[in-house]
């Protein structure tokens, strides 16, 4: 059941942080002493949470005003966030102008993750937190997911646990801190900091917090709707890449030592990451997408209700509001808007083993709400629902989805940010390609190694949300046991 | 005269793209066979270029609109640049709330430069090139320094010459291709592809084209207003990093040698690059500074006659209008608005020697033209006339203007980018600095090595475009010579 490593017999400080990534990532049973199992632990979450979210009219949104002139709608504190519209214009695109409604969130969140090593395995202080959006409610979440106006309290209510830890960085050691960006068809120009510190010292455990390994979360990975898009791109950022990943190798399990190999990096890239580099540079210079505000209550082809702004085809999402009752959030109710998607999504990635090493196939895409015009995203993002009537699905959507079941490498069902977006589903695929490698790229897309994902995700602007959740994803095909096996 | 090593035994592919470039800023004579002398060159290129600037109104601008409704100033063809009005918020900086104008150049650019191998010895393609802002007009740039609407030949003008080069950059080796910022405070978000090509094929020089070594090309650095601000911006992004820099050590000179340790890299920084992203994460986080448009002709403190829109204190900048005619150009003539300083600004970075690595002092910056909230600028970046009564000098001035000679390892009086500023000098300078360098550092400044600089130049939104400038003067001190005395 266990096979890691017995405890090394230096201190942490020597071994590398990657070395002891891979063994956290190995571990699939917790160091720490704590009451009860996971599940035990997380139903007593469940029966303590006690949300309920009901649908309201837009106009009768507690706290929140509707600008009289625009139809904007923003929280009476000016914090948080705004809907309001805007106009796109993408020439050369399947759609080459259109507007719709969109999320202003200028402030930038933290999705802070605290890790410990417990009998020389590092754990990570993962939250069970209720998010009104969420179809089950409660979800695992980093230690530490709030918008600057929850922690600075504009809602007047609790603080948010384990702040302090992420805001006086200098005597713990810094894993990763990066801003990340959020939905770039949803959000416009948000961005989160992404951060991980390591901690020495004796931490109090609050009820809903418990620490687990890396191999225990992406146990957990595979279990439709538990883990939180916010504990997605946090795991995503992690440094898993590089040397020190030997221990994940050599397994006899030809799938997982391709992906170790593409993790650990060195030569096996069929681009180098001058050239991607080149790729992304060249796309963001070609800047065609262009976009402008525009009134809320004005935008082409959008129908205002008192219940909801839709599409007037069905199409896409749709602006609702809710009322919140919370027993453990910060405050104990609450109203808002949010984004509903009509239709569940598919956001897959091709693989495949190039001279022994898994290569990723990734898009260079633009979303209106990208900051810097252009991310990488999964080889498939798609809902079928959205694609307008006459337009082509989306290129390898057939690939993704007629692919035999032992060629799915990870299926499964998770949410997006149950905090702005409402039953927000999507199947995440992790797929290994068929054929010639070579005949899938063409000017959008790219092959490329583990390695060279976590060396651009140190830097804000190149990875988009989606493809950080398939990261994550992917990192957790190196562990042993249901996670590696075939068409789980 | 000459110290480089022999011509080396084997193909340029075999060694590394650093030694060669080593060996290029080492090389303070080309190899290349071409007429006349330098000087004699670009005398020739002067006397051709028959620039002729004279002042317009803003009205008489010829193909420029006024906006009848905010006054902003657009070319006829929506292509080019506007200037418009932004109304800027900063709570926490020295002036929390103010109005100017800013230039919109949303399309980027292309700034090219050629490089190719002579008898074992890279050179880059300088052109000789006009610009109206420029003082003395001619100036040293890249191979190309075109807009998009340049090269989409908007003005129906000649052909951009070598531009095929970076549109067809399959058949060639991309050393460097990475979008970079301009000056945050005068431009909104305008982003430059700083692009360098390696190309082994014959090339046909034209006239006011010239082959130089880095060598060359950094003594000319150190000569008054020459290398224009397009060039300096290119070499900055050049990979003078890492292993293969062994040729420049060990020469003797101690700063010349800490210099080329601090290039190398390895161990020797006093903060790791996880440190110095966390701490720019930080900063961006904040994220304090906001900016809205507002109509040109409606600006706080800022004057509107028919030469000039100035601000009314004096201070800062002015727009202008100007009539130009080129023989050597794209079109013959134009006209154009322009934005004019006032006063002669100082750029300066402090270095000191720590643990035998030179180390360069940066400060985490906000202006409100940046795509990313954050860069680094120089250790100084004033203007001393746009300080406005009442608030102090910005820090470390005093420790840059009164450095005894022997300490000021680099001051040249350079241009900013002559296309769009008219007569923006600025006194660069690199200034050794006295005294414990851990008293220097606060939240906002840091000390780098710079090797940590070129990790930092690959991507976008690092190094404001001064910071940039300063790097390529920083590499200059790497050459023998003149270059490398103290005191020049």
């Amino acid at each position: 059941m266990n096979r890691i490593a017995p405890p090394l017999p230096f201190p942490p400080a020597l071994r590398t942080l990657q070395d002891r990534l891979a063994r956290s990532a190995l571990a699939q049973e917790g160091r720490v002493r704590q009451p009860g199992t996971f599940a035990s632990w997380f139903a007593g979450a469940r029966e303590r949470s006690d949300l309920r979210v009901d649908r309201v009219d837009l106009g009768d949104l507690r706290d929140w005003d509707r600008d009289p002139r625009t139809g904007a709608l923003r929280h009476s504190s000016g914090g948080f966030f705004a809907i309001d519209g805007l106009d796109v214009r993408s020439p050369s695109g399947p759609v080459p102008h259109w507007q719709q409604p969109i999320i202003h969130q200028p402030e930038v969140g933290v999705l802070g993750l605290l890790a410990k090593e417990f009998d020389g395995v590092l754990h990570f202080l993962m939250q069970a937190k209720v998010e009104p959006g969420n179809r089950n409610h409660l979800q695992l979440s980093p230690t530490v997911q709030a918008t600057r106006s929850n922690y600075l309290r504009l809602h007047k209510g609790r603080a948010v646990p384990y702040l302090e830890y992420f805001q006086e960085r200098t005597r713990h050691h810094v894993v990763a801190d990066v801003l990340q960006s959020e939905q770039g068809a949803w959000f416009f120009r948000k961005r989160n900091r992404n951060i991980v510190i390591e901690v020495t010292e004796d931490i109090a455990v609050q009820e809903d917090f418990r620490w687990l390994t890396l191999g225990e979360i992406y146990r957990l990975l595979a279990v439709e709707d538990i883990v939180n898009m916010d504990t997605r791109t946090t795991l995503s950022c992690l440094p898993l890449a590089g040397g020190g990943l030997d221990r994940l190798m050599d397994t006899g399990d030809g799938f997982r030592d391709a992906l170790a190999r593409s993790c650990a990096g060195g030569e096996g890239g069929v681009h180098s990451i001058d050239e991607l580099q080149s790729w992304i540079t060249e796309h963001r210079a070609q800047g065609e997408l262009t976009t402008r505000p525009v009134p809320l209550n004005e935008l082409r082809d959008w129908h205002v209700s008192p219940e909801r702004i839709s599409h007037t085809s069905g199409r896409f999402f749709s602006v609702i509001g809710v009322n919140v009752s919370a027993g453990t959030r910060e405050v104990g109710g609450w109203s808002q808007p949010m984004l509903e998607p009509h239709g569940t999504g598919v956001i897959a990635v091709l693989v495949k083993e190039i001279d022994g090493v898994l290569h990723v196939l990734l898009r260079a895409s633009v979303e209106p709400g990208y900051l810097d015009g252009v991310e990488l995203s999964p080889t498939v993002q798609f809902t079928p629902e959205s694609v307008p009537p006459g337009t082509d699905r989306p290129r390898f959507v057939d690939a993704v989805l007629s692919a035999p079941p032992e060629r799915v490498r990870f299926a499964c069902l998770l949410s997006e940010e149950g905090g702005r977006f409402h039953h927000a589903l999507n199947r995440y695929l992790v797929v290994e390609a068929d054929g010639d490698a070579g005949l899938t790229e063409d000017r959008d897309f790219r092959w490329l190694t583990l390695h060279q994902l976590s060396t651009l995700l140190r830097h804000s602007h190149y990875l988009n949300v989606q493809a950080r959740s398939l990261v994550a994803c992917l990192h957790s095909l190196l562990a042993p046991g249901p996670g590696g096996t075939p068409g789980r």
